[in-house]
């Protein structure tokens, strides 16, 4: 099973990026093309009935795969990104931190009106930054219709927080 | 021809990141799936007599067509990150910018010694982040086989600097 191949690979980074946090090390997954291929087909697989028209990957970790996914199901990968990063005209969303905030941008012609958009990260932790990527795609009245992750925490209950968007949350390897 | 491809759909935003500056915005080839497509064919074909270990794409736009010419070439893909992104052990490489500077990281287990590694990133400007890169990979006694990029800027020279390390530097694209 899928699930038990990343289980396996992934490693566990404790004290990081501070201490008490067990970080989920996804770079031994890339290391593994094959590994790498399967995942790319078991993310697609489980979006298939969806009639996705984009893939929005959050940045960074969320480039890796997003692409690979939106190449994948064949429709366009949109960039969600750190603010300051994304040339051209944005819009922006605040989120809260533990300490502090932080914003995403995406262009302001990322997504057509009506368009059904997947949005992909490689972790759902707390939800926090996906929650205001759900909030841009809005913004530019599109619709959030479902989430795909390699990863999910789900003691953080981060599938929780994006149901008020969409019932569609997939994840391949849930702790 | 995939360069006339490339530029005709690429954006130009003038004064990004700061004034004077003509940043080539590459969002719209994402969204445009048959192109990238294509650009990870076309990027694969130009490597194809490297015999090419290992692939590290430099955060966060060689993220994007790094893992997904690593899968074309069914290699590994290693990422290069910012500084105090990646968990685990690293190694770290500053560089100058215009004002100041910036560290890259990689983990020290990224690399066998001896591998065949090819850098990859969407653009080459002056090439001061690639040379950080090559740095990283010389440091852990892998050997830098070639880089590839989506964009050259052939007037800022970088591919002058990056000679030093190797003569087989491709783009898709140059201006």
């Amino acid at each position: 099973m899928i699930q038990d191949q990343i289980k396996q690979v992934i490693r566990d980074v404790s004290d990081f990026p501070k201490p008490g946090i067990v970080f989920k090390d996804i770079t031994p997954i890339l290391k593994n093309p094959a590994l790498c291929n399967e995942i790319t087909k078991a993310l697609a697989q489980q979006l298939a009935s969806l009639n996705i028209d984009v893939i929005a990957g959050i940045e960074s970790r969320g480039f890796l795969f997003g692409l690979a996914l939106a190449q994948q199901l064949g429709v366009p990968f949109v960039p969600i990104r750190k603010v300051g990063k994304l040339p051209y005209k944005t819009i922006q969303q605040s989120y809260n931190l533990e300490y502090g905030s932080a914003t995403l941008e995406v262009h302001e012609d990322a997504f057509e009106p009506g368009q059904k958009v997947l949005i992909h990260d490689d972790l759902l932790a707390t939800g926090g930054t996906v929650v205001a990527a759900s909030a841009l795609v809005q913004k530019l009245d599109a619709q959030v219709v479902g989430y795909s992750f390699l990863i999910n925490l789900d003691f953080l209950n981060g599938k929780e927080r994006l149901k008020t968007f969409s019932e569609h949350i997939f994840s391949l390897a849930d702790y």
